[in-house]
């Protein structure tokens, strides 16, 4: 058989069976085989960064890699920015990036350096150098991808590898499993926790599933700890039942003031609090000064595992964990605001509902009101590149078919990967989207004030204003087949959003705000 | 003064004044520093490929180049295809790309390696280590991206590079002018322009405006030699009283028929003629067997120059050149075809526009009946990826304010960068868009059954097929403020280009077709 063919045949065996594309010419053999594999579900998308993002949020519900299919490097640069964000997530992925056949040659069109730019993801990569090579490469890929920890695989796939014959597919291989911390780890960050606080743990990673967060939680209410989640988490759960975890501010001030105090910092799978921007005259480490940092567990690491063991060594009973009550808003009434958008969809969001938030500045009062919704799962940006949400979103309505979408959306970050809707829509994919639409990239209004660069003049304020014109995502939605509206109450607002969730099928609703910065 | 202020100004004083930007935090003292230098246009765009295509488009009409504003790695990454284009094209750029403060030094959020990212580009790169850099590199940056052969030039700019004072601007330096190709060389083309045939010519690069288009038109004229364009040039000088060059075939076999039984090729600042893509069992190197290649002028050359002074050397009389003669259709009528729609554009295409073309299979009409229109600027896809028009169309206004712009596109390669039509909006550029919507990537069913894939299977096919939903570009151009129609017979069409044509501002037409592979 041709490499294409042992390629998705070898994919599909190692359990990756959901491929993102949009492919050229020389994905072509590619294309034609997924008849040949009837297990391979190809996904069109109409741009690469939609690609990227959506098979980042679909592996962060599936808890496996999908594929995904890009044309040669611009398609892999189009990508760029979402695969930014997955490797900071820690998402596996496998990408099948095309490439002229080995034999061409000719540095014309669509020649560039491929390599430099996939191995600029830090993760696995490799070319094909012929048909023969396919199946095995592809193998290795998914086995890196899937491994501990995660990564992204870039499979450089030259034409005339993926069309020649000669190619087998490969059997799966195991991917390595996460390492169990070592029990001299937990016993050491054990002593710290029984010492003199006050101590505090950042989890993240990958311990911030239920069985993470009640481990945390465990520990905190046996040892006084305080316990935070990492600013933007690839994908927390939270909710009624679950046990809640404050979540670490994204203003370096707001952090240094969570972290007020603090003697000893114990990182499970979590980066070293800093702030995410540099300032002139303020400090970029948030550890307070002579605060011990002690790392429970790293990335490739059973953090989870490391979490609970830790919660057992100091004697945290198995139920000590506090979950949170459920704690719904009333249903608002009159202004439609950021408060009252909040306070609807937190009353009105369903059970086992995958929340993915983009929605920048005007969603921080849906992000704390949701606290005490029904149990969800939660996706955010991970990488601070802006349009994951809506490919995001639709990676997660094609790993969760049963599960309710729900994604919060800002308009600067929307308009980066818009594209995202009309895959919404052709997969028939229950995605309610919420636009926050302020008019600006309000967050750099606030941010402007805070790099001390002054008063800003009208050229300055002109580059976050995204009035004039006006940008109208009820059409916008439209053009790409997704119905949409634009409540103008609060009422208004809940209705059409109870009404989006229970149609299937995506939806968008725009919520016209005002920029608060 | 600071980094920033120094920067800016040493770019305007290098001639640089219109920055396409989209801003982020570690670029925000950038942006306060544009209300410091009045002469410093900044153009706001929702997606760095809207900057980066924009300045493409901007450089090749204004012959000097514009900055670009990008936020850290992924602004870059998102950047890149249009970047890979204006490679591609020779086209002068100058990215200021903002990265985290040099003493930040933590990997979180948005760190990643910009200099691999920006070395991809093959052209100058600097990173500006304190504010005392900046003006010196800016100004080498400038120089670079100006000088013979034209190139994109990156600057990295630390955040506190940017803040810090202590800058000061520095003068404008030479670029390096473009080398006059040798004598001996010279006389060895026309050695082979003088002896046995037969002979052609491929002129690119910078040899495609009226001078160059016209020495090689008195060439052809004088010694009976082929004269050809490149397929994909950069600028093209065309229409009537414009000397007018065949252009290449995108598809092989028709290069092969153009260049059939010549026995020498001399190369003018164009690529050896290749293939697009390989294809099993195709030729990828397109020059006959046996011809002899010779190379005029290559990049860093005046190629002009050299076609004069070859014109001069094998006698070719002043006025041999062949000057195209007005031809325009007659208004068409009846039904709305892309022969029709080509006729129509054809006939009213306004003297001196600025046509830019990404309309892909379904323009090939177009392209053909616009040959004999009034004169006019022709801009192409010299990188094969897609998404480059609708923002070259808008740097191209910008560029040219007193000329109209016709920006014809695709449906498929429109969708990858639609954010461009905000920008039209809301610097009220003078930019008709044409969409030749066929609900479909064409080129790809196309190339399907060239790469010999075998009959496609319906998965396969639906790779393809933009159907489902279809794509409504009169609802996505309002939801940006474009106003925009959708005419249905060759009247309406020929109507609807005359007013949008007339009015000033934005104007979006859509028509709909029918897929032909």
């Amino acid at each position: 058989m041709n490499g294409a063919r042992a390629l998705i045949r070898t994919l599909v065996d190692a359990g990756v069976d959901t491929c993102f594309a949009n492919p050229g010419t020389s994905e072509m053999h590619f294309v034609a085989a997924l008849d040949d594999v009837p297990e391979m579900r190809g996904v069109l998308c109409l741009f690469e960064g939609v690609v990227t993002g959506a098979a980042d949020g679909y592996a962060r519900m599936a808890d496996k890699p999908a594929a995904t299919l890009l044309h040669l490097g611009p398609g892999l640069g189009n990508g760029l920015a979402n695969l930014h964000n997955a490797r900071r997530a820690g998402t596996p992925m496998v990408n099948i990036v095309g490439d002229h056949a080995t034999g061409y040659g000719q540095d014309v069109f669509l020649t560039s350096d491929i390599d430099t730019v996939a191995r600029n993801l830090e993760g696995w990569v490799g070319t094909a150098r012929s048909s023969a090579d396919v199946g095995r490469l592809a193998a290795e890929a998914v086995a890196a991808a899937a491994g501990a920890p995660n990564q992204i695989a870039t499979l450089i796939l030259p034409a005339d590898a993926s069309w020649s014959d000669g190619a087998e597919p490969a059997p799966a291989r195991a991917p390595a499993a996460p390492a169990t911390v070592p029990a001299v780890r937990i016993e050491e960050v054990a002593r710290v926790l029984r010492g003199d606080g006050p101590v505090a743990l950042v989890v993240g990673g990958t311990a911030t599933r239920e069985a993470g967060v009640t481990a945390a939680s465990r520990l905190g209410a046996h040892t006084g700890a305080k316990v935070y989640c990492e600013c933007f988490p690839t994908r927390l759960e939270r909710g009624a039942g679950v046990p809640a975890l404050e979540r670490l501010g994204y203003l370096g001030e707001f952090v240094q003031m969570q972290l007020e105090g603090i003697r000893h910092l114990v990182l499970v799978d979590a980066d070293l609090p800093a702030s995410f921007f540099a300032y002139p005259d303020k400090d970029t480490v948030l550890v307070p000064d002579g605060c011990e940092v002690h790392v429970l567990a790293g990335p490739g690491d059973d953090a989870t595992g490391a979490l609970e063991a830790l919660a057992d060594a100091v004697g945290a009973p198995a139920d000590a964990a506090t979950a949170q009550e459920l704690a719904l808003p009333d249903r608002p009434t009159g202004e439609l605001d950021p408060e009252t958008l909040g306070a609807a969809i937190a009353r009105l969001l369903p059970e086992q509902a995958v929340l993915v938030d983009e929605s920048a500045t005007a969603g921080l009062w849906t992000s704390l009101a949701t606290a005490g919704s029904h149990p969800h799962t939660l996706l955010t940006l991970t990488g601070g590149a802006i349009g994951y949400g809506l490919p995001a979103a639709t990676g997660a309505a094609l790993a969760c078919p049963d599960r309710p979408v729900v994604s919060l959306e800002a308009d600067g970050s929307g308009m980066y990967t818009l594209q995202a809707l009309w895959t919404q829509a052709r997969e028939d994919l229950n995605v309610t989207t919420v636009v926050y639409n302020n008019h600006a990239y309000d967050i750099l209004n606030l941010e402007l004030g805070r790099v001390g660069a002054g008063e800003p003049g009208p050229k300055a304020k002109a580059m976050f204003d995204l009035h004039g014109p006006d940008l109208d995502f009820v059409k916008l939605a439209g053009g790409m087949g997704v119905p949409a509206s634009r409540p103008t109450t609060a009422e208004e607002f809940a209705d059409a959003f109870e009404m989006a969730l229970a149609e299937p099928g995506p939806y968008l609703i725009e919520v016209g705000l005002t920029s608060r910065f």
